[in-house]
């Protein structure tokens, strides 16, 4: 396709379809009931569906819209460095500096006020401070639990994850979803009976 | 996993485990540069990501963020009902009162005020009507055409889809995009001209 009348508008087509790339990216955790990996691309819309329908249970004071605009960016970084793992703790921070790389990189395709207005809100989710953040993030760490207890564990027993990672790597969640997490946590004990978990 | 205790949070996590299989709902779009056909779930956050990142050229009175919501809404009723072509205009008004349906049953599982929220919001995306549904519905469409554009008319080739098929069926980016649609027009002709198009 050559290129547009309309520098703004070019760029941002363009940027639209680097996006395309995240649909490769592959996940730990696989589809349900179905044996292909997910990808970073409909697990972003999988986090934004969550959003938008936990809306009832956010904490006064967040932006249920900024939330979901959080959900369609956090990942978008993984086109140029991929998925790491959650419970990698060294992995991921030794990619910190090359997802703030590609954060630049990728939202700075964009036109200037619209790339900013992007990096500035995937900077204050992986910040992780501001309570738009604080409950978009503990809805992706509750989403792939939730996943894992209604797919026997699949995620947890292919990566050898022990009870206490995630009890201690998703102990955020209970913060924002206190009932919920309760009833997880009991949940969790019965996986290891099952032997799901470590 | 065993009922959670609270009944409006168990009807949420069970909405967002049904979800799970709109990731298997096939469309007739492929990756670009790759083999994949496109799922309707990952389709479904290219099409948020292009309403946030063109609100700059969103009309006066469109709120972006209602337009992100329907772009995240707008297909759930695959689930049930599966994806038509956009270019299949008997396939698409013979399943017209199944995915009514469906929209009833996947929104149905939802607590009351929430699921009417969101039923409310894919009719009003259905129907066509408002500045926020125009304006979502002309970005569902401009997408897959740009996507052509970029993968020598993949599923036009794919399809047998003629020039007039694609300028008639969507016309309506033409009055939200005009500029870009005109421009679009043009590569419309030479993608004819190389056999991506009858």
């Amino acid at each position: 396709m050559s290129p547009l009348p309309g520098e703004a508008l070019q760029q941002t087509i363009s940027f639209l379809m680097e996006l395309d790339k995240l649909k490769r990216v592959e996940r730990r955790t696989r589809l349900l009931n179905h044996g292909r990996l997910e990808n970073s691309a409909e697990h972003s819309w999988h986090f934004a569906m969550a959003a938008f329908s936990l809306a009832p249970w956010a904490p006064a004071g967040v932006d249920i819209q900024r939330v979901i605009q959080m959900a369609l960016l956090h990942d978008i970084v993984e086109i140029d460095v991929g998925d790491v793992l959650v419970y990698d703790l060294a992995g991921r921070e030794a990619i910190a500096l090359q997802e703030a790389a590609a954060a630049r990189r990728l939202f700075g395709l964009l036109p200037a006020p619209q790339g900013e207005v992007f990096l500035q809100l995937w900077q204050e989710y992986e910040a992780g401070i501001s309570a738009d953040a604080r409950f978009a993030s503990a809805i992706d760490r509750l989403l792939p639990v939730i996943q894992n207890l209604h797919n026997q564990g699949q995620s947890w027993q292919e990566n050898q994850i022990s009870l206490e990672q995630v009890l201690t790597r998703n102990a955020s969640v209970g913060e924002v979803f206190p009932a919920l997490w309760q009833h997880v946590q009991q949940q969790l004990h019965v996986a290891r009976e099952k032997g799901w978990l470590r």
